[in-house]
């Protein structure tokens, strides 16, 4: 079995993302062992049409199944644990994470309540765990979560540092800075390869400190001071909640939580220690409306401007126990992900409306990034000094200013690798180079359905949003496919049927005089026939409206 | 006729827009005379299934045709002049604007291919024209196109400034700098009410220059000295286009357009003497291809990442023409408009997957913004010196953070009118406040349709885009009820049929056990018979599926 070259050498295999590279989730491969980093889901974008969640092609992984020896996970955010429930169907290795990220998978275990044991494993920043052949010792790191760890994974062939997602703050609101130090005992034992984190590589200097948004926060607190204060913000930044509980304890103010992923996370986080709050402090949703306004602090869902979150049901005046009113402060406390921008900026709109007064990211730092910049990303490639470098976790525009950093500090461009899902890098101390590819992606899932919408479901959506449909049925005799009533025909989608009656009772005549037309040829070809009708009525009903509805013939045989 | 009350009283309605307010089309009414500014369009949301253009609603116009005395139109973007051919179908007053405006809109409407004659004007900076009542002057200001003007409008109860879409360029590419002496003439004569571009109201300080980003070209003509450089950048932004062609002189290239409005409006241009480039620069897509690299700029449509359009084609590989190879230049000469940044990013990934070097707008400043920020906004409110202050142009959050600007400059809020669609503002010299409102908002072209496209038509698109549909056909015995044959399925984009042969089977099973009871129940009320199939198979469905298809019951009687 040694004799098999691929066992000489460790392989990488980003598996998994859809625009980010990298992300969701990545294998690591030698010999008999694979260890694998995250398990994450993707929302789906506006072109995959009704579907619910995108998450990672995992077939490769089905098939060595007994192979793999773990998962280990970065953090708690869904874009590396969101996959875990519709995975772990199909295997079940032990998952390795921290304590907040830990009770984040288990309280996501317990919405699909899924029948088999899955084990989950606590560790802690700076434990060393032995998985087959991989050492992995887990570094802090920081991020917009709590508990975000990097990996350090000794190999056969040297160490592999994956950053996970991470910034360098210096002043993180728990004091536990991203622990630079074990980096650089890696950089000077010698890393094989680095993975980094390159969501901000097109950015220049250093991301903001997660402390700079308490300090915007409490300006607000001061200038607010005679107003009810509502902040969204995500359910997941427990230490930007925590800014807020202790900016409102300071002031004199309780807090209300509302929405259920925030009502959920906090209580996990308060539960484990993690979030530091007397319970004395937390309201009810009538209590933080029935109080006077100057001592409630709202901490909401919504801040991607989700419909039915807390926010957007607040500026759509549609939550039964609390009400904004004039004068009311509302702040945003994030920033819009591509592709929310408009809902984000319809409930600002939504909000200035009511009289409320907004801050928002355009207007303050009431934000910040979790991720590195450029300078962050040239200290991790300094302290690590990696043999071979890999970008990883974004787009590929982000890899690939990530790559030119690294070229730009003297890295050969031979030694950067640019991966793409499922694109196998094989390296050894001496060398590495790309060598093919397993099956890898996206797998869509719809309801219950795991990968069963592919293509051809899905271009039908794409079809039928655009221009609707026309079901025409025609029941036939089995005698001598006579029409035994006259074609049947609605619409949906396509236009307004009443207004329209001239168009369907033409559509009627054209279907009638075609299936008579071929009846007198005698012929009794069901499909050649639908396909007549698709056609005579496409051309019919765009010379009409310059629309395509989707024809749907159905014949009836009596 | 003088004693209505109205006739006292100037109105201003903001008609038309979707998010953005007052944008597309403002009308100024007083007695018998309305003058109308503006006639745009904009491109439907991804929440508009289907749609190819908005327009604003006229009707409030149609009913008063014979009182409009003309259309002026400030410039030439889409959203200013995108509308008139479907308006001028139905009203046909005469059009005023500058001298590529004219062209741009007689292009398009050559385009269109209307019956009728539709008169428009050209006119120059400085001029003025008597319109009923109104006295209309037309002020030269700076934008992402050429000929852009501002209007003052003399009406006999004081002035009205309307900007429309500007900025303040001091060292614009043609010399001309916004006639800000005109602005100060009016302020000093006393204006009554100002309507100002809000778009970068979020923005602290000013818009850069446009010829800051001809600096950038240069730079990048400097060090992209040995490749082939191709720039994306919207068709009527002559003044880019004039600094990339002035390059190319300047470093012996020669200039190839690409895309068709590229073609066209720089055609338009040119002829015009807008555009300055010698014939003999000019060169073809075979021509661009076959010469040496370093002699050659290619400026492309495609800047938003359009599908289709010259630069998606590049990046695709799907120009038959022009094959982009390892080492040319692409600068994405634009800023993604909200809502294409997918698209736009997209484009670039693949482009950067081709080896090519590409310069966007996160990278260098190779995009300047056509629209005032604050501190432009604070001269032109400080200039004017207006009684009353309606910001316009913008989303109600950014019309609102210019009404804040405007209370900070000293106006009293009760001084400033938040506008919305279709909202009246009544004002003279003593008083102005909101009177009601007429009919205005959005109408969706969608082929030849013009506003048929309503709500049912859009929520069945937008139910249909998500789960796809169920046809279910059952032909039923006119004399008894009985089934004449076995009930007949198919779906379209809900699941794969050939998948779930089993589903279906049980699917035609319920529905033939449904009408078989019914039957014994003699009932033979069709309408309650499809709504019974819609219940049932509904509820079987999503227990299956978790998906809600939209479930077509058609009833065929024998």
């Amino acid at each position: 079995m040694a004799k098999n070259k691929n066992q000489t050498k460790l392989r990488i295999i980003p598996l998994g993302g859809v625009d980010e590279i990298g992300k969701n989730m990545t294998a690591l491969e030698y010999g008999n062992d694979i260890l694998v980093i995250d398990c994450g889901s993707m929302f789906p974008k506006e072109d995959l049409y009704g579907i619910d969640l995108v998450i990672p092609d995992v077939s490769y992984l089905e098939k060595n199944a007994d192979k793999i020896r773990a998962f280990v996970i970065t953090h708690g955010h869904e874009d590396h644990i969101g996959a875990i429930p519709y995975v772990f169907q199909k295997i079940n290795p032990p998952i390795y994470c921290t304590r907040l990220t830990q009770a984040l998978i288990e309280s996501k275990l317990k919405e699909y309540n899924l029948p088999k044991k899955i084990h989950v494993q606590c560790i802690k920043p700076r434990d060393t765990v032995k998985l087959g052949c991989f050492e992995v010792e887990f570094i802090k790191t920081n991020h917009s979560i709590s508990g975000a760890v990097a990996l350090a994974v000794r190999t056969p062939v040297g160490t592999v540092i994956h950053t996970g997602d991470f910034k360098v703050d210096y002043t993180p609101v728990d004091g536990e800075v991203i622990d630079l130090a074990t980096f650089a005992r890696y950089g000077e034992e010698g890393v094989l390869l680095l993975m980094s984190d390159s969501t901000n590589a097109e950015r220049e200097g250093f991301t903001m400190s997660e402390s700079k948004v308490g300090e915007c926060f409490e300006k607000y607190f001061d200038e607010g001071e005679d107003r009810r204060i509502i902040i969204a913000t995500f359910a997941s930044n427990i230490h930007r909640i925590q800014q807020i509980i202790d900016s409102a304890q300071k002031h004199g103010r309780k807090v209300c939580f509302m929405g259920r992923s925030m009502e959920n996370v906090t209580g996990i986080a308060a539960e484990l220690g993690e979030l530091n709050v007397d319970p004395k402090q937390i309201i009810t949703q009538d209590k933080a409306e029935s109080m006077p306004k100057e001592q409630v602090v709202i901490i909401t869902t919504g801040s991607q401007g989700e419909p039915m979150s807390g926010l957007y049901r607040l500026a759509a005046g549609d939550n039964s126990r609390v009400k904004l009113t004039k004068g009311d402060m509302v702040i945003v406390s994030a920033s819009a992900i591509p592709g929310n921008e408009r809902m984000v900026y319809r409930v600002i709109n939504n909000l200035y409306r009511l009289g409320v007064i907004v801050i928002y990211e355009a207007l303050d730092a009431v934000h910040v990034s979790g991720h590195a910049c450029k300078e962050e990303l040239k200290l991790i490639l300094s302290l690590t000094n990696p043999r071979y470098f890999m970008p990883v976790h974004g787009e590929y525009r982000h890899l690939m200013q990530h790559a030119l950093l690294a070229e730009k500090m003297g890295h050969d461009s031979r030694d950067i690798f640019m991966p793409e899902i499922g694109k196998v890098l094989e390296l050894n101390r001496k060398e590495a180079k790309f060598n093919g590819s397993v099956p890898a992606g996206s797998v869509l899932v719809d309801g219950l359905g795991i990968g069963d919408v592919g293509n051809v479901v899905l271009r039908d959506r794409r079809v039928l949003s655009q221009d609707g449909l026309v079901v025409v049925c025609v029941t036939l005799s089995g005698i001598d496919a006579s029409l035994l009533t006259e074609p049947d025909i609605i619409s949906r989608g396509f236009i307004y049927m009443k207004d329209n009656e001239d168009l369907i009772q033409h559509s009627k005549q054209i279907v009638q005089e075609l299936i008579e037309d071929l009846r007198a040829d005698k012929l009794r070809d069901w499909p050649y026939i639908k396909n007549e009708i698709r056609h005579q009525l496409k051309d019919y009903l765009y010379a009409k409206t310059k629309r395509t509805p989707m024809i749907l013939p159905m014949i009836i045989e009596i």
